[in-house]
């Protein structure tokens, strides 16, 4: 902590409050005081608290994403000598599209680099999920995500710990000050992790609804436009989709179960809701990669590539690639599975009107599906699969989800029934893509 | 720091942002928690912050003010048969109404106890001013303060450290973090410790214009309404007077020269802004005291007491009882005085339109008698005297000011002069008191 830089710190609270805009030079300046501890954290937490109040403009939402890639690791495919794309979602409660676009988007001929974090909460991380297959390395250097794009055209890790030290710091600082519900503090710090990524073009996926992160559509939509437009105007090729999370994605709400769907998805399988989500970002995808596709014809490809499972093909061979044992993710029971699997059954007959993707996730975190605290444990068999999603007809005593559970561990059984419910009309089916970016 | 508490201060930062209204409990519980360290600094200060933005309501701002004053030490003078009365001003350049009025007020035979700080920045501190005054101590403990109300039927002093503990740390915090600028926080930190101080009623200040903490007077007025309705909430008797500080009050600003202003005033000197705004807060702090009284009786009680000396006999008892050598305030040269005088002239004939406040408590500041840092040293012979207030008759070569320094000090002679603007026309003369509550 120093004087000038405390100044500067009580400054920019006092101006922020008053609405004044920051100039650029002075946003970096804040970032780098904080994380050299020139600034402590409670001048920093005010001037966040502030910005979750008040908000930030267009260009001071860029100089706080380029602050954060200051002065830390960042990528370059240039060398790759082709396209590489990034793929982002807002998080949601069985969001398995990652896992089925990026080897779809590889098999199209497209490279793909993917770091992920880890679940918090309700919402799953791509990290914990590719956990569940054996072998698998999660954790590569740099190099290593080279060689992979380079030679299986895709790469799933988790994110080195030395990009973006800028957003690390400020991010540990929002989860415990209350200031995490923020869009330009979401959006700089998710572009910042994006541009220090090195891809050439990323596709957003934002949530809403009641399982997501916004689940307000308003506010969501402002984040696809802000996030769309700080990643441009930072170089990046940027498409965003606003979709829906009023229900699970899918069946499946758990780590196992998700990557065995994600597998079901790419040999062919129609998963409700997850099939036409991870078809259109895909193509949305290819389009970016070459600006003279059309629509039909991104589309075509991909539904080539699904057909002829070129996906599920590329799928394996970038496991193996990465660690996993081959063979693992055929064999029955490669995936490790749960001792118990409950059926929660409908006590009326009628028509599924609403699947609350909170109980539902809430459900799979009290499994063990999911970790309340950075760190805690997770059992990767655990979760619930529904058998009914929104529109579909039951009878009494039929199924409407499955909860995957071990030994000594009670299943929800109520929490999964209460989060349906089943009325005598068909309720209009929700559209899964909202809005196109 | 628990888990639990840090819990509820980070749902008090998104409620509270999200417009919310805590509820009283709550509000106390988070002080307690940030007094005893439950709730860490950042925590604290992202509430401050985002008070700083979204305000408080009346019942919130109540249950802070409470808040602070939990587990501190309250005073009560029941036990004096007497009511007795404190005064308060939020703080401009040049404002020794404190010294006037107190000793005035006790002439009337209504006792006043008033606790003060030191001043920072532009504005002076009761306490430093007083230890111009050889002898005086300004640290009694509270069985003195007792004693003096009870024999002297007065006394200022410095505020005690073990008055409201909440306030305390969070006003550090707050001088830390950018988040002074609040009015509910304002009110709070200040009905605080007037609660603590245990007087039945207090008068408030408020200061508006260049020279105040407030320059906005909608702002400024805004204060006055919220200190009365939470004092009178807590059952003290108040009043309120909007007073102007767009230019100093008086003609001296510094230490020992305020002093010497004020014995001045109380001999019966018309010192033009300060001595009529004595009369109007004597006058409403004898009708708190007792409700009866008219306000043509109160005023013409004040009047008598100024034309009598009283005022001014009492001051002396007082400084006398508290310490001070006898007869140190009638000998010349029993306050401090500086080396040097340094005369600024006006360079054309006029009107003087304007006496920037800021630039002539900058200047007092520069030559000593002000502090930039907490605990910074003073010379309490330094300082501005005015010699022309707006509205005042000029011709070339006349003095505007007069810089009292010591020797080594530069005196800020452009900085003066620059304070002053002259104009071919008379001004109209703004007034002192410019609303009262």
């Amino acid at each position: 902590m120093t004087a000038d830089a405390s100044a500067r710190a009580l400054d920019a609270v006092a101006r922020t409050r008053a609405g004044a805009e920051l100039a650029a030079a002075e946003i970096e300046l804040l970032v780098a005081d904080f994380v050299a501890g020139r600034v402590p954290d409670y001048q920093m937490s005010a001037w966040l608290a502030t910005v979750a109040c008040r908000g930030l403009s267009r260009a001071e939402t860029v100089a706080l994403t380029r602050a954060y890639v200051t002065g830390g690791e960042t990528l370059d495919f240039a060398a790759s000598g082709r396209v590489v794309l990034d793929k982002h979602s807002t998080g949601g409660v069985g969001d398995t599209v990652s896992l089925v676009v990026v080897p779809l988007v590889a098999a199209c001929g497209v490279a793909v680099a993917k770091m992920s974090g880890r679940g918090l909460g309700l919402t799953g991380g791509t990290i914990d999920k590719m956990e569940s297959v054996r072998g698998l390395r999660l954790e590569l250097d740099t190099d290593e995500v080279y060689r992979m794009v380079d030679q299986v055209g895709m790469v799933i890790t988790g994110q080195s710990a030395s990009l973006t030290p800028g957003d690390k710091a400020t991010y540990a600082l929002r989860d415990v000050t209350g200031t995490v519900d923020s869009l330009p503090l979401i959006a700089a710090s998710i572009v910042s992790k994006k541009i220090a990524v090195g891809a050439h073009g990323v596709l957003f996926d934002v949530k809403t609804g009641a399982g997501a992160l916004i689940p307000d559509q308003d506010r969501a939509l402002e984040l696809a436009h802000l996030m769309v437009g700080v990643a441009t105007g930072a170089g990046l090729r940027c498409r965003a989709v606003l979709t829906d999370m009023s229900q699970p994605l899918g069946y499946a709400v758990g780590n196992a179960l998700e990557v065995h769907e994600a597998l079901d998805a790419l040999r062919g399988r129609e998963i409700p809701g997850l099939t036409g989500l991870c078809r259109t970002i895909a193509a949305l995808m290819l389009r970016s990669a070459d600006p003279g596709l059309s629509a039909a014809e991104a589309e075509r490809k991909v539904d080539d590539a699904l057909a002829a499972g070129a996906g599920y093909e590329q799928f394996l061979r970038w496991a193996v690639a990465q660690g996993a044992e081959p063979g693992v993710l055929e064999e029955p029971g490669g995936l490790p599975t749960a001792d118990n699997q409950v059926r929660v059954v409908a006590d009326r007959e009628g028509y599924v009107s609403e699947v609350d993707p909170r109980a539902i996730g809430t459900a799979a975190m009290n499994v063990g599906a999911g970790r309340l605290v950075k760190g805690g444990p997770l059992d990767h068999s655990a979760g619930v699969v529904l058998r009914r999603r929104v529109g579909d007809r039951v009878s009494a005593g039929e199924p409407l989800a499955v909860i995957h559970h071990r030994d000594g561990v009670e299943p929800p059984v109520d929490l999964v029934r209460g989060a349906f419910r089943v009325s005598e009309s068909a309720p209009a089916e929700p559209p899964v893509v909202l809005k196109i970016i």
